[in-house]
């Protein structure tokens, strides 16, 4: 290993600093010189932007198209909704000037008092408000529904503790919003975004989930029904990866739009909105990787397959660059992405533990000897088994090994989560058990005060009220009160 | 014509309302409820995804990456940077707050006196402030070198005077931000982006430019040499359509970023910055657009092929649709985007001024007759000719047909420009010129001043000293003094 990597620490010892050292080392992010802002820096880019374009994509497919929407917010457009602003205009930066003047002492520059605004703009925390006006032009009759747009944007929320890419208070999301006649497809439309999210997170990012709504304590500001997928992190602590919700009329009541239906009456239109962050990296990022570094589910790795050749002498390097031309044209035939680092200034242990660090899926290393026979190791960065095999074929073997790493990744995942779930029937053995982490299902009355409760006694959250599994009706672990079936507890990023 | 177009100005009568039509008409962007502020649409945002992901394949293939900074800056930041400072601290908006609250008489939500941060933030009206601070920890040694980042970002700068794409408060654009270790580098570097932007608006906007320099007046704040490609509308004037800069050390000097050379010694980073925005959009509407809507360069287009249906019953109907369903299935396996509208709330005359306004490159229309025949109708958007053709091996001849549309439209631009640049050699010719519009290409004899009075008295501005052709001296059209070479004079956007 070389030096650098042994200030990673151990995921045993400090999982907090683990998990932040490992963002700063792997070349992910940073912290910026603006309080809670962070720096997405070109590694952990390449992956967002993977991530960007496999969702996009499943957006597309499902009928959705991209657009998009100023990002200030009149201040007055927040107070329409009455639970959307107590939500949201506790955090966010408001922009009263817009222009700067040379200071009188002439040391730099400051807000120019005469060019204060008139109206305060918010910066978009989420941009329901400043869509629905939008919308109320482009809606005039059920003939112009369903809208179906989704937005790449950035937003900000001025949260007071941050940490990279798990609570930043500017992050980078897509946010869709879609209008539609009739309440039934606007509740379908939000569950099947929930389950594009799911697809995505189990098949791309490698991570199981649980999807369910949320309790009214944890719905989002301004929505009837908050639909979530919640995964399990290593440290035993979920993490909300992705939230649907289906908001009825609330934001079309409150900027007025209405449509003529079919029979020439009007009503108000039926809304949605969904998105997924930047958070999501800190999901991918915890899910999976170890004390060595990241490790990255193969379709979502930037270099799938990173090949160093280990030689003594200019003339043998000569070769071994010969024999490796023809096996990365090759794996880019099949679709791979390849990086073949034969750069001369850095030595082949530094060079395993970097990629090790970076996450790459597949290491190739090939020596004078495997040269002469025809042979190449191959590292699987998940389990880190090596194995030397033949170079014929070696392009399908990798493939293959792809494909397998991508699921082994997942299994393990969820066998850890298999292995982290638990029924609770007491409220002590519920204390007990939180502090050893891990999802909890148990009964809860369905009243918000026994989950303020929990909350306070035990910093759990009811992370959702599971779509699937068992609906057996029981009694409230708290109060004993009735209750319709278990729902799914945590302590939660 | 369906009824909506006739309210399409016609250019020679308002070129200015024709544009505005236009946006709003084919549903490309809109103003928001925020001044300056735009909406944009969906099938605008169809075209600029197209332009971005060409751009961004462009800059990959010449060794960028991307990565994502903060959307704030600190004000400080502004001033380091003397000439920064002056450009761009005039029309900036200004955060100063960071919570609301409901008002005491409950009337809504006030800015929070006690949440007024210490140091104002910025909303980034370009990157370079914060970038170079983030560099600064990125660069120690010139094996840290180049640096070559690009990030796909919204910006923000207070203009007074707004029209959609051509100037917003708000745009999209790319900001690519490079360090290098030598002049030469950097140089090398800033032309090197000239010329992919160039490539770019040649090759798939079809939009000739012309190369060059801006004179220190028009020079990037901040910047030793501004490069820019700049094209001719179709009313004459100049838009300035992407700047390259070679900032030299100014940027490393303010923000204190030296590394060390192989010699041991330190010195100051070089770099250049670069970008292109949504003004591309406003560029590429006014070059090739007409009084019955956009012409879009098939590389560009949304759509590329539309396919309407004329017919008398369902069973009719049928036959089309399954007929046609071959044709698109081989058009798709071609590459091309295709669709067929076969809608029946909307006629065909209807559907044919919609696609027409929306600059789909062709459309293809059968019709009961053509069904017998084994034929169909061919119109080419950008001349508006029709054809009725055998229906065999039609996709390999629309295909054919889009390239040829693409290669026509950007001659005709390209004739257009060629018979309006003037040579002028006196100032009474040349304000007589500038009246009726088009480049002007006249001596000058190199001052500020002499730059400064033309465009007191003419409006017109020196868009370039053109990186190639005449490059004969001459004297001053207005101070009779030795002029290097003639330079491109236009009024511009």
């Amino acid at each position: 290993m070389a030096t650098e990597l042994k200030d990673l620490t151990k995921r045993s010892e400090n999982y907090s600093q683990w998990y932040n050292d490992l963002v700063v080392k792997a070349d992910l992010a940073e912290q910026s010189a603006v309080r809670g802002c962070m720096v997405i820096k070109p590694y952990g880019y390449a992956i967002w932007e993977k991530m960007q374009r496999q969702l996009d994509d499943m957006f597309k497919e499902t009928g959705h198209v991209n657009a998009y929407f100023p990002l200030l917010i009149p201040k007055s457009f927040l107070s329409r909704e009455a639970e959307h602003v107590e939500g949201f205009a506790k955090e966010c930066a408001v922009v009263t000037h817009y222009r700067l003047k040379t200071a009188s002492d002439g040391s730099g520059v400051v807000v120019d008092p005469a060019a204060r605004l008139e109206e305060e703009l918010i910066i978009r925390p989420t941009s329901e408000t400043i869509i629905w006006s939008t919308y109320k032009n482009w809606i005039q009759s059920y003939r112009d529904l369903p809208i179906l747009c989704n937005q790449w944007a950035n937003v900000m929320r001025w949260e007071m503790r941050t940490r990279l890419f798990l609570r930043t208070a500017e992050f980078l999301w897509q946010e869709g919003h879609t209008a539609h006649a009739t309440r039934e497809e606007a509740e379908a439309e939000a569950v099947k975004m929930l389950n594009v999210y799911a697809d995505f997170a189990e098949n791309y990012m490698a991570m199981p989930v649980i999807k369910g709504v949320k309790s009214a304590n944890e719905r989002f500001a301004g929505a009837v029904e908050t639909y979530t997928i919640e995964a399990l992190m290593q440290d035993g602590k979920a993490l909300q990866s992705g939230t649907s919700h289906f908001l009825g009329q609330n934001f079309a009541k409150a900027f007025d739009v209405q449509f003529v239906n079919k029979d020439n009456q009007p009503e108000y239109v039926w809304a949605t909105s969904w998105g997924v962050s930047t958070r999501l990296m800190g999901a991918l990022i915890m899910s999976h990787s170890d004390d060595n570094g990241l490790v990255l589910p193969p379709k979502l790795a930037p270099i799938q397959v990173v090949i160093v050749p280990i030689y003594k002498n200019a003339e043998q390097l000569a070769k071994i660059d010969e024999k490796v031309a023809g096996i990365v044209a090759r794996l880019k035939e099949l679709g791979i992405s390849v990086k073949y680092d034969n750069a001369e200034n850095k030595r082949p242990g530094f060079k395993f533990a970097d990629y090790e660090l970076k996450g790459v899926p597949v290491r190739l290393v090939m020596g004078g000897r495997d040269l002469e026979n025809n042979t190449i190791e191959v590292m699987r960065r998940d389990t880190l088994e090596k194995e030397t095999r033949t170079c014929d074929n070696i392009e399908q073997y990798v493939k293959e090994l792809l494909a397998d790493i991508q699921k082994n990744i997942y299994r393990k995942a969820f066998d850890f989560r298999a292995a982290n779930i638990f029924k609770v029937d007491t409220y002590d053995e519920f204390k007990e058990q939180i502090e050893k982490g891990g999802f909890i299902l148990a009964h809860w009355d369905g009243t918000p005060e026994t989950e303020e409760r929990i909350k306070d006694e035990t910093k759990a959250t009811i992370r959702c009220i599971p779509l699937e599994g068992d609906t057996t009706p029981g009694k409230c672990m708290v109060t004993g009160k009735p209750s319709a079936r278990r729902v799914l507890f945590a302590r939660a990023y």
